[in-house]
């Protein structure tokens, strides 16, 4: 059988993490692009990869820390949502390789940056093509009240090696 | 049989259109929320149900003079997406009210405005929530080629009077 | 404002509940067709419609008698789904006409059987287009103990009117 | 930075593949369970990954010959569909182990049989769990007639060894 091999840890070069998405043919539109929606269903899935802490018999990366959930009465809500659509994204058997960072650790708030790039796998001499840039603000809430809830010592910890500048949007206007 | 009653036409008031859309249970993730990916697709319906020519033996708003497809050769692609939740947003029968407006119609591009709010069916005395602010950047291009395409006369006249303030988003940094 | 006019309300006829369901642009796949995955988030739209409770303000059907939930400590979990695809779904504007009755009420399940027809509205000479037929086994279950429970005579009493033959499928092997 | 390591790649034991297919978050609903469409999506993809060609660049199993697309004019639609949920399936990191094989190979459709597993890496002493077993008949078809298109001898000679019991369903009535 021949083999099908690919990046599945996520790693850290500087500050930033590469955290390994696989496309799934259903991401595509009528277009034959991966639809703008999906395309924030990759930066959530790599939200939860990144931060979110492992299950038992898991492993996850040192900044998977967070421990949201209806049973922990925590709850992680996206308060801000941008995003910078470059180019579109064809369906491929690699992972996009989704690189985020933090712009910002607020007191109760995180502002998770990225860049949605292509395969490593399948990159050309120009190297990886940029498809995204985007940024969401998340807000730490208690599930019961609503009401905001402080970042833990741990989860500044975890994160502030990864704290970079924010994105700069070259056509917001 | 009782009868399940609920505004499905689009609507004018002023500056803005009223776009009925219903949501779905499925739209609701692990937190009982409709997930913030689900909320991008309901405004990319608005946009369809809002601006697509219908097809023989539909009827569709004055404003619906666009046809892209793959067989007319122009694509609409999002360039850019800005969104602030305000509030979750809870599944209901009743369709969400997204009003739609212009920021601004460029040369080839449009920039669309939203404020997605619950149903008026259920407003109590503090009138419609406003679960969300977004606005998008659709870019008319030429499917072939890519390039971006020219807004016809037609597409502008249509419209201009829909064109108002973009939204001032309050928690940009 | 040109009118935009559709069927919104469940309306029953002999045995069938006929609930309108909306598609989105988004449930296209890049074959342009609606995708096989998404008729299945249509098919239970229909059910949440057809069977579970009015939210406070809402109308609904008299089959609307089922209360699942977290918060309700009932789930109501899918335990077989079998669908026949007749024909490729295009996008439009009207709901498609979705017809449901029970095949069978068990002791704390029950069989929905489906047609997935065209819109009334857009129906030619031939009548409507019967997209797909399918059924579904629902097991009613405790949220804590995952242990099966017993229809109550509320929801017997709701739904016999409802009850019909099940489909005869024809491409069984 | 800690290792994540997961399988990728597509293997083969006796007469069935087994395809990683990587659960999402978004993958749940409101039950905090991947949801039954979700499921399909998720043998969707496995489809996909077995038996599409790579693309350049890429690498795919022997089975991997098919090379549908409205580009090729050759459509691979979905006939029937026949899932059997015997587990909920919890949201995890590790890749469900989607085991795949013929029930049947016809003139131009072939029935898929599945077998979806939880994830080798975290199996307990019972070994892995069966979330589902399912079916699936695939048609070739031309894109522009709709007709079917006889299997090629390739597709034949790829997928044989892969030919075996279909799904002995329990619960069919």
């Amino acid at each position: 059988m021949t083999e099908y091999t690919a990046r599945v840890e996520p790693v850290a070069t500087g500050r930033r993490l590469h955290i390994p998405i696989p496309l799934r043919w259903g991401d595509l539109d009528a277009y034959n692009h991966v639809n703008n929606t999906a395309m924030l269903q990759l930066l959530e899935e790599s939200r939860v990869r990144a931060f979110w802490q492992a299950l038992p018999g898991e492993t996850a990366p040192p900044t998977a820390v967070l421990r949201p959930g209806l049973d922990t009465g925590v709850l992680t809500l996206v308060a801000r949502q941008e995003v910078e659509y470059l180019a579109p994204v064809p369906y491929g058997r690699y992972p996009l390789d989704v690189q985020l960072w933090f712009g910002k650790l607020g007191g109760s708030s995180v502002e998770v940056c990225y860049e949605v790039c292509s395969p490593p796998e399948t990159a050309g001499d120009g190297g990886q093509v940029v498809y995204a840039r985007a940024s969401t603000v998340v807000v730490k809430v208690d599930a019961a009240s609503g009401k905001p809830l402080r970042l833990s010592a741990e989860e500044r910890a975890a994160w502030e090696p990864f704290l970079d500048e924010p994105i700069a949007y070259s056509h917001r206007r």
